[in-house]
């Protein structure tokens, strides 16, 4: 399989910065995320402490990344990165069904907005998915109930719906719902997943639903979702100052590696990620050559 | 005397953003260094990766950063710290001869390009001073020995000839060297400060000096000479990621603390050491109202 020196997960700020340090150091990369940056950086009205772009729109800086990635060829992979498995020699990427390979991990995810439910982590690969593209051939027949944030899980939902008998939609976010009329929309609120080993039911504020399955296709899955093994200090995965984490070859930045959540330490951040990426990969490379 | 929130010292990228999220956050700040940013960010040729502003030059990145401060109403003090002193509830803050006090200090003074001379620590304060403006009376009528890196150490020079008896000065940098006759030109490697108790000789590649005092004036001093007590690590002031130092109050960012050196990785520093003297002056605050 292509192996990639450099996978980066995340379009904010520090995924943009790390992408583009790691690609003027001539190293091959691969950059997962939204196209129009994260929707965090296009939502800001006005950024006013950006050094050297004064009073500045969220959607111009967005654009301006965008320029910046253009110029020196960085392509945006936009899918959905669900899992990453450290290997030893390498990481093993899973995004929307794919698998990719990586010498090293940048992780520039984010922050998850909003609480996990009770029985999330318990279920998690017992019910409990992130991702309908991976998983919906285990729905084949069965009942499961997505709980879709973004505008794409509206998308995976109908994917989903295709192969299992029954589908509900609870929508979270603010976008438009448009699903076809096989899938169930359920405006309430979700409170609790239930069952004994598998999943059983969820609970909502007003009902409890029969279900095999329940999808939680937020905008980003949390750190210690993403990548098991990782070491969170409250709330966020431990770094140091040069964006290590507890995993070898595994560096992380920006809003995911703690506060304060403001794009120039996001930016900053992402750079020195990209910089230890760097030199792990020579070290590595020396080491092979004994 | 006027107390301000946050001296900040150093006009990099690091001091500039600091300066930035500062005044943002409505704090009464001063702001210490060169009015064109600082030399090596002026000098830089092109940089690649400042996300945000694709293929600037650092003449033109120092501009967009003077726009934002003019802008945002800040002014640079164009006067050399040559000392920090922590007083416990505040900072004594000494500059071209001048004291300022402040709450907090933010330490974003870069790398001191080259090493220090053999005894130039061990007779700091007992013969070697890092400011003409300051010592200057010390040596009305004695004999003094400038090694000076920048244009400003020629003027300092003339001020110090102006109560000295004789003085020498031993350009380092590549300025023109205007001095009045007065002043000895010593085109000679300094290579080496000696005396008993006191600064007694000056030896270069040539010869030896008969001397009371050196002035050593580079662009910046190390940040352990400027603050004393600073706890350094490897070279470089010693931080966790909030930007903190082992002295309360002090912070420090960009170059002075840790690799790599990147125009970037110091404006998120900044920003970070900013709202970190942010929060301080909050818990300060509190602590008083008891």
């Amino acid at each position: 399989m292509n192996r990639y020196d450099i996978a980066i997960i995340g379009t904010g700020p520090a995924g943009v910065s790390a992408a583009i340090t790691a690609k003027v150091r001539n190293k091959k990369i691969l950059l997962f995320g939204s196209k129009k940056s994260s929707e965090k950086v296009c939502r800001a009205q006005e950024i006013q402490n950006y050094p050297g772009l004064p009073q500045i729109s969220g959607e111009e800086l967005a654009e301006q990344y965008q320029k910046q990635l253009d110029q020196l060829g960085i392509t945006v992979t936009e899918e959905r990165v669900s899992a990453v498995y450290a290997m030893g020699e390498y990481f093993a990427v899973q995004a929307s069904g794919k698998m990719y390979e990586a010498s090293t991990v940048i992780l520039a995810a984010g922050v998850v907005q909003g609480r996990t439910f009770p029985g999330e982590k318990e279920f998690l690969g017992r019910g409990v998915s992130y991702c309908a593209t991976c998983d919906a051939m285990l729905y084949r027949g069965k009942t499961a109930a997505v709980i879709g944030y973004t505008e794409e899980a509206q998308r995976e939902s109908e994917f989903l719906a295709e192969l299992a008998e029954k589908v509900y939609y609870l929508p979270m976010g603010k976008d438009e719902v448009h699903l076809p009329e096989s899938i169930e929309i359920i405006r309430e609120k979700p409170l609790e997943i239930t069952g004994q080993d598998l999943v059983e039911y969820l609970k909502t504020d007003a009902e409890e639903y029969k279900v095999d399955g329940v999808f939680i296709l937020r905008d980003s899955v949390s750190a210690e979702q993403l990548i098991p093994g990782l070491e969170i200090e409250e709330g966020h995965v431990k770094v140091n100052l040069q964006m290590e984490t507890n995993i070898p070859g595994c560096f992380a930045c920006g809003d995911v590696a703690g506060k304060p959540y403001q794009y120039v330490k996001a930016a900053g951040q992402g750079n020195v990620a990209a910089l230890s990426a760097v030199n792990w990969l020579t070290r590595q490379k020396l080491k092979k050559q004994g």
